[in-house]
């Protein structure tokens, strides 16, 4: 878990507000849940590998004896200690707070969350504690439509923050149990192959296949799957549309799947204007870990980075888990804390500023009637006293994001001091 | 705990904006803390009567032998449970923020800490469990300047946020004890006889009377104190300067605290540019709940409310509790919860949002190409089928927070749409 300084955390809320301003211009809606949800909540089964990794809240008013209870039962009883635990994800909570207030909800319920989770990670670079999410979701619509807006509405708020650019790998969850099927991996066997496939990227088609035998998965399925994965049209995916679509995938694919993906690229093409470009590469391979994802997923990728800058994909079958009665789902994720560090100083910057150093006799009246001026005038004013050491006094001014410095001594008229730019 | 819908969470985004932008403004800088501290600090006796309140996380790990252990301890050992908590304040996590970062930050910190605090209070209406707090401090700064700073700087967030009129009230923890003093109160009495003096607006001078007598304070005291709360003058608090406040407190009070109450309405005038008009009020029975306070002490005033709207004071003892050395600080707390409702639809109003209704059978690529036209021009906008009920989902959408509408049919040109408003 981190502090944030001025310098970081000013730019943080920058770049948060440039999301939700893009998010909220496309027509989603913020909502907010608290931070804690109940412990019978976070580990029902559907956070995945998260569940593990929740913090959880002691009991208020314990006593001894229900400890000592506790303590004795055959494994220790987490939920008798702890009744509450902060959130390791928003979706937990967006099926719970849709599920709550539906009824005062739009039928299309687009929603943002921009707001922290939680997790007990192991300390590691790059890892946190806690961190932020910048979650789009649209619930209440099966159609492309709904994955259509999220992939605008995304790729829009990665322009505004000066990552022009991006584009979105997609899958359908649908096609990739179709492969399975159609190289003959048993049931029980596929959420291991699918862990494996996650790896293409980084092992290539030899460790995929090597590590699938390992695994002990069906001989012939790992056979046929490794000469497919070897097949160098495999991995040519352009120009996005039906016809290659269709030569990345192996025969057998459902043709609602093709099609869907097929009108989701036509949709994101013509919501932005452009036929001829269209932001999408299919990638039969791209796998995401959360078992809950039930048809199309999708990962935000930019030129400058290897790694994904967000993603996230359609869980129809989640809501029902809090509703009793299924409602089409579908999500974004933009990875907030690995874009922060991209974004450009200048998409970071500040209003205009002023540092007025002041020599130590300016009596203090003069000093916030000199303050007061300039924050009058729409410009942002910390006061420092004059040091020996006044290059570092401004060069962290600067660094804490102020643009321009100004010396005062007594008598002078307020509004009337003379500014020079910083740097 | 709460959620927030669109509307709710909407407005307290506007406001929040608004309290940032003129804390910044007026030369405070952001900084942010884990929302978990370690418990042992949580717990070090600063945080008064909050401590009792912390949410505590149960450790990562523990064993049935830990917590058997715990539990056999002659009084259950929670800290052997617990290693992390739940802020409950702001003031504490930036104490010890300020002890770590010292090196980085101007030798006179200006923060301000806008962010939620857990309180683990009993369900009462008006009291949550999550609340948001937003904090200004200044650390390093011993004179009346600094408290100065914090008044103009929240009278002018208050004004922004369409709350004009507001003002403080204010004492000094050193003009209560004197006052104490002079009327022979003992020192151990002086935690209650404190207690009781806050409830002077409610109970009245009788009221404070019985119950000091009730408490079993030193009765020559509390005759002395008796007589002098029923002079008339004493709560003739108007103009503000040297003349009133020595009339509102009884002979003996040391001239320092008089004087730096004084200078500090010099200097808000000068600030203001208004000598004639101080927005300052002294109320030598001001108390404030917090031990930590150690000289001034203040609360925010509207004339709309009753209640106060914030309030803080100086805390010169604290940081010296993480850092070893004592350095001056005072804050001043904005009371969120109860502000965001005060603020007029027009303060927190949206920007330009249009609801799109669309008939059934519009293409999807159509209605994107009419999102992508008015989202380009700068309007938020939400899609919606027309459903039999038009005027129910209008006023939804109002309620959301859209300020207009237009309907699209099959055909119509994207940008070329009629707009009309909503209600």
């Amino acid at each position: 878990m981190r502090d944030f300084l001025p310098a970081d955390k000013t730019r943080r809320e920058r770049v948060l507000a440039v999301i939700r301003e893009r998010y909220r211009a496309h027509g989603f809606d913020e909502i907010e849940t608290p931070v804690m949800e109940e412990y019978s909540r976070l580990h029902a089964g559907i956070g995945g590998d998260n569940e593990k990794l929740a913090f959880n809240i002691l009991k208020r008013g314990l006593d001894a004896d229900a400890v000592r209870a506790a303590a004795d039962e055959p494994t220790l009883d987490v939920a008798a200690l702890a009744d509450l635990g902060l959130r390791y994800d928003l979706t937990v909570p967006l099926a719970r707070f849709y599920a709550t207030h539906r009824a005062q909800l739009p039928s299309v319920f687009r929603s943002i969350q921009i707001a922290p989770v939680w997790r007990a990670e192991r300390p590691q670079k790059g890892r946190y504690r806690q961190f932020m999410q910048c979650d789009i979701d649209i619930i209440g619509d099966a159609t492309p439509r709904a994955e259509a807006e999220l992939i605008v509405a995304s790729l829009d708020t990665l322009d505004a923050l000066g990552l022009e650019g991006g584009s979105i790998r997609i899958n359908d969850r649908r096609a990739l149990d179709g492969m399975l099927d159609v190289f003959g991996f048993a049931a029980d066997e596929r959420p291991g192959v699918l862990i494996t496939i996650d790896k293409l990227d980084k092992i290539g088609p030899d460790g995929v296949a090597a590590e699938l035998r390992e695994r002990g998965a069906t001989p012939d399925a790992v056979d046929a799957f490794e000469q497919f994965l070897r097949r160098p049209q495999t991995r040519e995916y352009n120009p996005y549309g039906e016809r290659q679509i269709r030569k990345a995938l192996p025969e057998g694919i459902a043709d609602e799947v093709v099609a869907h993906l097929v009108a989701l690229g036509e949709t994101v093409a013509a919501a932005r204007g452009d036929a001829a470009d269209i932001p999408l590469v299919f990638d039969p391979f791209l796998v995401r870990g959360m078992g809950y994802y039930t048809g199309t997923i999708f990962e935000l990728a930019h030129p400058s980075v290897t790694y994904s800058l967000g993603g996230g994909g359609r869980y129809d079958g989640m809501i029902g888990r809090f509703l009793g009665q299924d409602v089409p789902a579908v999500g974004f994720s933009i990875g907030f804390e690995r874009i922060v560090d991209l974004v450009s100083a200048s998409v970071a910057a500040d209003a205009a500023s002023v540092v007025l150093v002041h020599d130590r006799d300016v009596p203090v009246a003069e000093l916030l009637a000199h303050k007061a001026a300039f924050v009058a005038s729409g410009t942002r004013v910390r006061l420092e006293q004059r040091t020996k050491n006044l290059k570092g006094l401004l060069e962290r001014a600067a660094n804490d994001g102020y643009t321009a410095f100004a010396t005062v001594s007594a008598g002078a008229a307020p509004g009337e001091v003379e500014v020079k730019s910083l740097g």
